[in-house]
C-alpha cells in the first residue's frame, strides 16, 4: 500500500517541494512524560536523517531545571558529530538547529559546535509571561543580543512565535500584534520564522489572512514555517492554506510525539507521516521515505511504552502487523 | 473557550453555508463492535438533531445477518416518528433518510413512511464483489428499481460511491471510472451523490482533479457530497478541497464513530466535531451548537464505553473536566 497510495494527483498552485522541519526530538519529546535516554535519541536522529529528513531539531539549551526531558543536551550534540557536516567532508549535510532561551543556551550550544539555533518568543503578553517570565518587549530585548551573537558567529536563527492564532488566557489573536511581533523578530535579525498555533484552533482562513497580513509588514513567504498543532484536527488543512500561500517549511514531530491522545495536556503535535501522507498525495518533493518513517516512529512509540497517536503511522503499522 | 474560538475568519471563494449530513447513527454504529439498544440510538438521533443537526441518517433496511447492529431498524423509526414532519405540522423538519440494499428493503422502508432513502454502489469491481457480491454493473442493475419505485413514491434517493479514490484490493482507482460510475447512478435517477474515501487515502489535488472531472461528466457540483474518512488524517484538508471546488454538503460522524482507534479495523470515519470547528472558522454556517454536539458525543462515548476518537471532542471534553 505504501508502494501505491496516496495516488500523486499535484493541485494547482502549490509549491514542488516542501522542507520539513522535523521537531519530535526537541518539542516531541520535550511534550513527553518519559526522559528518554540520551543513547536512544541519538538513535532516533539518525534513524530520521536516514529516513530523509534534512532538518532535525535536536534539543533544548535550556536550563535542566525547567526542561528535565532535554537536560542532557550536552551529552546527545557529541552523539551527532558529523551528522551536521557537509557531504563533501563525508557528513549527511543535515541541518541541526537547538533551541536557546538565552545568551547562556546560545553559548553552551555553540561551545559544542552548533551551527543553526532557535529562539522561542510568544506573539501574546499572557504567554510570554508564563513560559519567559517577561513581556514580549522584555522577550525580544533578551534575545536581541542572542541574535546578533549568532550572526556574529555565522550561526542560522528561527524565531519561533508561539500563539499565533488563540491563547489560552486572551482567546483570539489580533493578526496585527501577531505581524508586529514577527517583523521585529526579523528586525532583530532572525533568519527565519516559525508561525506556531500553539494550542491549535486556527482554521485555513485564518492561515491565509495571517500570512497575507504577514507580507503586507514586510516578512516575505520564504521566510516563513508554519507549525500546527493537531489538538482540534485542524493542522493538515491549515498546512494546505499555507502551501496555497506559497509557504514551503513545515514544522512537523515524527510518530506526532508531544501529542499524546491518552493525556490531557496533549499538545497535538501535527504528525510527520501525516504531512508526509498528504505532500506526497499532492505530488510534492520532501526526500521522505513514509515507510521508514513511520518504522522509526514505530520504535520511538516503544522506547515511550505507548502507541503513536499519528493516523498514518497506526493505519500502516497495523497494515504490517 | 467554545464561545470564543475558532475565530472565524472567512477565507475566499467558500460557501457561506454547508449541510453537514450526519452518518454517525448509520455509517458510524455499523462499524462499532457494540450493538446499541433502540432506545439509545432513538434517544442519539434526537441529540443530534437539538444540537442543530438537519440531516440525520437513521439506519440501514439491509438484512439483520449482515449487519446485527442495524437489525432494529422496524424498531427504531417508528421512536422517531415526528422529528421528520414539517414545522409546520409540529415537525422538527428533520431530514431522516435510511439505506435500502434492494427493493425488499425500500419496500421495508417505505412501509414506514421513510420519506429519504440511499442506496450504496461501488467505484470498484473488488469492492462491489467483496460488499455486494455482484459486478458494478449487476449492482447498478439492481439499484434500477429501487430508485425508480423511490422517485415514484416521491421519495428523495442518494447514492453512495465507495472506494472513489483507492481501493484495497486494486490500489489507486481511475477517475474516469468514478465519473462513470456517477454519472450512471444520477441517470437511473439518484437526486444526490455521495462520493467515498473508503479507505481514506485521498489528498487534496486527487479530490480537485475527481470534482472536476464529474463536472466535465456532466455531474453538477450542487449533487455531489463528500464522504472523507480520517485513516491517515486527510480527511479535513480534503473537505477543504472540496469547499473550494464548491461543494456544499459534507458527511461525518458525530464524535467519529465508526472509526475507533484502538481498532485495527478502524474506518477512521470523519468527525463531526472536527468538520465543524473547521467550518465555523471559516466563517461558515453549519446551525450546529458544537458544545451541544461535543456534550451528545460524549455521551454517546460512555454508552460505547470507550473514548470519542474525534480530536476536537477529547480537547473541549477534557477542557471542561
Amino acid at each position: 500500500m505504501i508502494d501505491g497510495l496516496p495516488m500523486g494527483v499535484p493541485a494547482a498552485g502549490l509549491p514542488r517541494r516542501v522542507r520539513v522541519h522535523e521537531v519530535g526530538a526537541r518539542d516531541g519529546l520535550q511534550n513527553e512524560k518519559a526522559i528518554v535516554p540520551v543513547e536512544v535519541k541519538a538513535e532516533f536522529v539518525r534513524r530520521l536523517a536516514a529516513a530523509g529528513l534534512t532538518t532535525i531539531e535536536a534539543t533544548s539549551f535550556v536550563h535542566p531545571k525547567w526542561v528535565p526531558q532535554l537536560a542532557d543536551a550536552e551529552q546527545l550534540m557529541p552523539l551527532l558529530a558529523g551528522l551536521g557536516d557537509a557531504p563533501e567532508t563525508g557528513g549527511a549535510g543535515l541541518r541541526l538547529p537547538v533551541l536557546v532561551p538565552n545568551e547562556r543556551g546560545l553559548d553552551r550550544a555553540l561551545a559544542l559546535g552548533v551551527r543553526e539555533v532557535a529562539v522561542f518568543g510568544s506573539a501574546t503578553e499572557s504567554f510570554a509571561k508564563a513560559n519567559l517570565n517577561r513581556t514580549v518587549d522584555e522577550a525580544l530585548a533578551m534575545f536581541a543580543p542572542v541574535v546578533a551573537k549568532a550572526a556574529d558567529a555565522g550561526v542560522h536563527v528561527r524565531g519561533y512565535l508561539s500563539m499565533c492564532f488563540g491563547d489560552p488566557w486572551e482567546g483570539p489573536v489580533p493578526i496585527e500584534r501577531v505581524a508586529d511581533v514577527s517583523r521585529r523578530l526579523l528586525d532583530l535579525g532572525c533568519d527565519e520564522l516559525s508561525l506556531g498555533d500553539t494550542i491549535g484552533v486556527a482554521t485555513p482562513g485564518h492561515v491565509t489572512a495571517l500570512l497575507t497580513a504577514l507580507n503586507e509588514a514586510g516578512v516575505p513567504t520564504e521566510r516563513i514555517g508554519v507549525h500546527f498543532h493537531d489538538t482540534y484536527g485542524q493542522a493538515l488543512a491549515n498546512t494546505l492554506a499555507a502551501l496555497q500561500h506559497g509557504v514551503t517549511t513545515v514544522d512537523a514531530s515524527a510518530g506526532g510525539l508531544g501529542g499524546c491522545p491518552y493525556a490531557k495536556s496533549a499538545t497535538g503535535n501535527l504528525a510527520t507521516e501525516d504531512l508526509v501522507w498528504m505532500l506526497h498525495g499532492l505530488g510534492i518533493d520532501t526526500g521522505v521515505d513514509l515507510g521508514q518513517l513511520t518504522d522509526t516512529s514505530v520504535w520511538m512509540a516503544d522506547q515511550l511504552g505507548r502507541p503513536s497517536p499519528s493516523r498514518t503511522v497506526r493505519a500502516l503499522s497495523h497494515k504490517e502487523s
